[in-house]
C-alpha cells in the first residue's frame, strides 16, 4: 500500500519538486510516497478551465490505482476533483490547498495567501469560502511574476519576502501558506526572513495523508 | 445574436422541458432563446465528477457559439462550468443555481432548497459557501426520490409539498428554490400551495440572461 | 405597462442622468421604461434620515402606479422603501444597490464600492450586513469629494481611478460598484483604465427588471 | 436630563406596559426615567412601511426633546429610526432590539428571538445580519397570536412556554429575547419555566442606557 | 451591595488607573464600585498562559466577595475567566473586552482595535471570533511599544494617533476601542484627534455593570 | 522522541480508554505514542472553571516533557491550554476537538458534534466560533446522560443512534465527531448504523501529531 501524490500537470520537473519535497518524509511514513505526474494534464494548471479539465484524467489515474493506494494526495493548489475523487474512491484523499489551510489553522490564527497571479485569486476565494473558513484568512496577495520571471530564484524570493511581509504586517497573517505546488526550496529561508510558520502545501497534504495512514489502523 | 441555455446532460427530454420553462419568455426576450443538448454529457448529472466531467465538452460547445451567442446559460443546478465558461467567453454566462439563488435574495430574506437526493446536499453546501451567502440559507432537503419515483408526478408533487412545508414552517424559508432543472411543471402549483415564492432555476436564468442582453446595449 | 425608474430624491437633474443611463435598455425592454422623479423627497439622500424619510412618499408615489406598473426600480444605492415597497407592492421590487451588489457577484468574486463620502460607508456596510455578503464585499473607499468638487469632471474621474484602483490592487477587488445614482457618465471609462467590470447601479438594477417582466409571463 | 423611553406607535396602552416595565429600576437611575408616546405613530407597528414611517415624527419628537435628554430609548422591537436618531442627537440612542441581543449575548452564547408573527421573521433576519451576529441566533420562531388572541394571558403563556422550548430544545438556545415591547408580565414566569434567561427588551434598553448616563460622566 | 472592578494582575499601580478611569461615574451608580487586585495575579497578563493562569485565583477571589456582589467586572482586555466566573456566579458579570466591543457595536458599525503589541492580535482574533462579531471587526493594529516605551505618554499618544488614523483610514473603523486596561488618560485627546467614537473598556464594562444593577431590580 | 497524549483530568480509566483509542496506530508511527494522566487535574472536565484550572498544571506537565516529545495531545474535547502551550513549547500540539473539527471538514461538508451534557454546548459553540468554522457546524446536540447512565453502554448506544440520526437527518450532518474523549468503543458500530463517518477525536488528533512528526522531518 502507497500514499500517492498526484501532480495533476503533465510537467515532470514540477513532479521531481514535489517529490523533494517530500522526500524528507518517507522515514517517517509507515507506507512508500510514491509520486506520480499525470501525462493528461495540461503543462501547468492555470485557468478554472484546466482545474475542471484534469478531473476526469485524475479519476481514471486513480481508480487505476486504487487497490495499491492507502491514501491520494493531489498535488495542486486548486485541488482539482478533490469532491469527485472522495466521491469514487474509498481512501483518504486530501488536497493540497485544504490541507495547508487545515495546517494553517493549527499553527497561527489568520492565514495569508501567496499566489504566484492575481487571476488565481479569485479561485482561492471562492475555495476558502466553500471551505467556510473566510474568518480566518488574512489576505491572498499574488506574487505577479510569470514562468520566466519565476526561473529567476533570487528575483522569486525578493518578491517572496516583500509579500510575505505584506500579509504579516498589513493584513495581520500570522501564518503563510505558499499558494502553489513548486515554491518548496524557498519555505525555510523564507520562514526564517518572516519570523512565522510558512506553509509548503505538498508536504502539509503529505503528512496529513501519513497521518491517516495510521487512522486507517483503528478501522 | 441568441441566448443560448444548454443543458448539461444528454438527455432530450430534459432538454424539452427546459425548452418548455422558458417558452413564455420568448415573446418578452430582445433575441431568440435555444436551448441546446450537449450530447457528450451523461444522462443524468449526479456526481461530483459528472459536474466536472463535463465542463470541457461544455466548454467547447459553447466556444462554438461564442460569435452567435448573447449569452449562455448553463442549465444545471450544480452550474457545472460557470467559472470556466465566464473565463473563456466574453458573453454574458448564468448559472441557473446561482441565479436562482440571487433572485431569491430579492423575494424572500432566507431560502430554501428543495434537493432531489441528499446526497446532493454536500455539493450544494460547498456552493452556497463558496458564493458567501451561507447566512441567507434556511436549508436544503432532499425529496429522496429515485429516477422511478420521480417519474410519479403525484407522488412527486406530495414530496414537494412536504418538503416545501418543512423548510417554510421549521427552517423558516421565506422563498423556496427548486434544486433542479426537470421541475416546471410543479413550480405554480406549489407557489399557490406553499404561500411564499417558489423559484424555478432555469426560469430564473434566463430572465437574468434577457436583462443581461439589455445591459450589452449600454457598452 | 410599464418600469418604473423611481429617483427618490427631488432632483430633476438626476433623474434625466438616470434617464439617460437607461436610455440604451429601451429598445431591448418588453415594455416601457419610465423614470420618475420623488417631488416630496429632499434634492439629494445623503443621512439616514434622507433615507427613512422618503419611504412615506416613495410608498404613496408607488402606489398610484401600481396598476400600470410591471416593475418598480428605486434609484437610490440606499436602497430606501426596498423591503416596504415590497410589502406593499404586487410587481416586481428591485434597488439599485442590492441589483448592483447581485450583479457583481455573477462578475467577480470580491466587489469592490467606491463612495462619494466616508459618512455613507457605515450605512453600506449595515446593508450589506443585511444581505448576508460580507464574504464577498472587498472594501468601500469614499471619493470624499463634496457637490462642487463632483461638478468639476476631471477632478471627479481622477479620484474614480485613484479609489478604483486601490480597490482592485489594496483590496483585491475584482469587479468594481459605483455607489451612487450619478456616476454613469464615467462607466465605461472607468472600466477601460482599471480592467475589471465597473457597474452602474441604475442599469444594472433596470436590465434585472427587464429581466423579471419576461420572468412574468411565466406566472 | 431624563432618559426618554420613547414608544414609537399611538398607543397609550403600550407605552404603560413599557412604564411598568422599566418602573422598578428608577429608583437605581441617576436621571428620571420618562416614557413618551408618539402619537403620530400608528396603533401598532406591524409591516416595514410602519417602520419606516415612523421615522420622521420620531426624530421630530426627539429633536424637541433634545436639550432635556440623557439618552433615548427606541421602543420596538424593529428599532426604528436607530441609525437615523444616533445621526442627529449627541445623547446617548438605544434600540430595544439591538440592547436585548447585546444584552442576551452576555448571558448565553446563542439567542432565540420569539416574535408575534411570522411576517416580523425576515424583518428580524435582515436586521440580525446587519448587527453582524447572525452566527449568535439560535432561531426566529413566532407565536403566531393575532391581536384577539394575545389579549388572552393564559393563551399567550402557553404559546410562549411552547415556543419558547422550541428555540431551547431544537434550536439549541441558551438565552431567550421577547421579541416585543409588550410582554413584560410574562419575563419572570417564562424564565422560570424554561431555566435559562429570558430578556424583556425595553428593560434590557433602559439598564443599557442607565449605564450610559454614567458613561457620560467620564467624558 | 458593590461593583467590583477586578484587575487579574497584580499590579497596583494598574488597579490605581482603572480606579481613576471608573471615578466619575461613582456619582451616578446605584451601589459603590470598588477596584480590586488580584494579588495572585502575574504582574501584566501578557501570554495566553497568564490569562488562563489567572482564572482559578480569580474565581476564588471573587467567591469570597459573591454576597457583597451586585457585579464583577474582570478588568483585563483578555477577559480572563469571563466564561467560568458567569457558570460560579449568580451576579452579573462583564469583561471588558465584551463589554467595550458591545459598546462599540452601538457607536459605529466597524470597530478598530488598538493593541499594544502584534502577539495579542491572534488571542482578540479568537476571541473576536468566539463573540461571532468578526464582521463588525475593521482592523486590529499595534502600538507594538514595550512596557518602558509606554511609560513615555507623549510617544505613547503618538502611536496612538498613527495606529488610530490607520484603523479610521485604511480599515474604516468608524468607532476605535482601546485594547488595554491601562489607557484611560488618553481616551478623550484621541478621540478629539480622531473625530470618531473611541471606547475605555473598563469605563464601559462598569457603565454596563451599572445598567445591570438597574436590571436586577425587574426580577 | 515521543507523542505525548495527555488526559488533563486525573482518570486513570480515561485514560487507559485513550490508550485503547491510539493502540492501533502505534505501529503506524515513527516514533513512540504515551499517554499520560494529569493527576493535579479533576476526576472530570465539565465546567468552564475545570476547562480553566487545568491549564497551569498541563503546561507544567508538558514543559518537563518538552526535551522528550515530538508532539503533545490535549485529549479532552475542550482543548484546555490549547492556545498556552503552543506559545509555551516548541513542539507539534494538537488538541483532540479541534483536530477532530479539521479531519471532520476532509470527510463531509457539515460535522455534527454529540455532546454529553447541553451545558457544554456553549462553550463548544464558543470553540467552534473561535476557529471561524460556524458554517461548517450542522448542529451540536447532547446526549444528556449522566455519569451512571453513560456507565450503561447499552443504554448509551442507544442514545448515540438517536442523536447521530438526529444530526444526519435534521441537521443534515454528513459528519459526525464524538463531543469527548471516552466514546471510543461506539466508534465504529455508530459509523456503520449511521452510514456517515463518525470521528473518535483522540484518534483523529493523534493522527495528525503523527503527520506532523513526519513533516518535522523537513525543517
Amino acid at each position: 500500500m502507497t500514499i500517492f501524490v498526484v501532480n495533476p500537470n503533465s510537467s515532470q520537473h514540477v513532479t521531481d519538486g514535489i517529490d523533494r519535497a517530500v522526500e524528507p518524509m518517507r522515514g517517517a511514513s509507515p507506507v512508500p510516497i510514491a509520486t506520480r505526474t499525470l501525462v493528461e494534464g495540461p503543462p501547468g494548471i492555470e485557468t478554472q478551465a484546466h482545474v475542471d479539465g484534469v478531473v476526469g484524467p485524475l479519476l481514471a489515474h486513480c481508480a487505476e490505482l486504487e487497490e495499491q493506494a492507502s491514501a491520494f494526495v493531489i498535488a495542486c493548489f486548486s485541488d482539482p476533483g478533490l469532491a469527485a475523487l472522495r466521491e469514487q474512491s474509498a481512501r483518504s484523499i486530501l488536497g493540497i490547498a485544504e490541507a495547508a489551510i487545515l495546517t494553517a489553522m493549527t499553527l497561527g490564527q489568520r492565514f495569508g495567501i501567496v499566489s504566484i497571479l492575481s487571476k488565481s485569486v479569485p479561485r482561492h476565494m471562492r475555495y476558502v469560502g466553500a471551505m467556510g473558513v473566510m474568518d480566518r484568512l488574512a489576505g491572498d496577495l499574488p506574487l505577479e511574476l510569470g514562468v520566466q520571471e519565476l526561473a529567476d530564484e533570487t528575483r522569486t524570493f525578493e518578491r517572496l519576502k516583500v509579500v510575505g511581509a505584506a500579509l504579516r504586517d498589513t493584513a495581520m497573517a500570522d501564518v503563510v501558506i505558499l499558494g502553489c505546488a513548486g515554491m518548496t526550496p524557498f519555505r525555510n529561508d523564507l520562514e526564517a526572513h518572516l519570523g512565522v510558520p510558512v506553509i509548503e502545501p505538498c508536504q502539509a497534504a503529505t503528512a496529513m495523508a501519513i497521518g491517516r495512514v495510521a487512522l486507517q489502523q483503528t478501522r
